[in-house]
């Protein structure tokens, strides 16, 4: 299964709330909110492991199927469970392993950020 | 003058290199220099700025233009300095003042990163 094509964006509590960044300027507490998500993706260990989540058969992945990244595994388990933290992935324990899941109206949300204003 | 709307993209030397994250796993050293990027949007004050000179008046804003973030003049250049390193923005100097302005093609880069697959 691929990621979805039409995102729904900002349903989620978690997701960043604004507009393009070159739109208006964000608020102090909007950025604090927002900043989060931007620094959990800011380790490049985290965003190896963040790829590796979002482009996994299936759209998800447990620690058990994530290897080669240089680091133990309770450090991959780690950096995942501060992904999720940041709202960035969902997870679902089932039987022995924990899976997780790109939320994707965070990303989409995050990536609105990034365009330009029309 | 407002951004560009068709944004060139991965055009600067800076600039991310990547399809979206969802389409397959950074490599080791893509995820250093991608994670360079996000991490100097993940400070508050930092994204609020970026914020502030990506939404001004004509795509640039100095030191000058920028008050009331809470922090003093020297601690925003301090910042605006940081993303100017992350290759976020770039800077030119008129005068008085250095003038910041967004670099698109690696923020849209990055926002490209973001966007699921089809």
């Amino acid at each position: 299964m691929s990621n979805a094509k039409a995102l729904p964006l900002l349903e989620s509590p978690a997701a960043p709330c604004c507009p393009p960044l070159s739109e208006r300027p964000l608020t102090a507490e909007e950025s604090v909110r927002t900043a989060t998500m931007f620094k959990a993706l800011g380790d490049p260990v985290r965003l190896r492991l963040f790829s590796m989540v979002a482009s996994h058969e299936g759209g998800e992945a447990c620690v058990c199927d994530i290897s080669d990244v240089g680091v133990s595994q309770p450090t991959v388990s780690h950096h995942l469970k501060k992904l999720k933290d940041a709202g960035l992935l969902t997870s679902e324990r089932r039987g022995t392993w924990v899976y997780y899941r790109v939320e994707p109206s965070v990303v989409a949300a995050m990536g609105q950020l990034l365009t330009a204003r029309d």
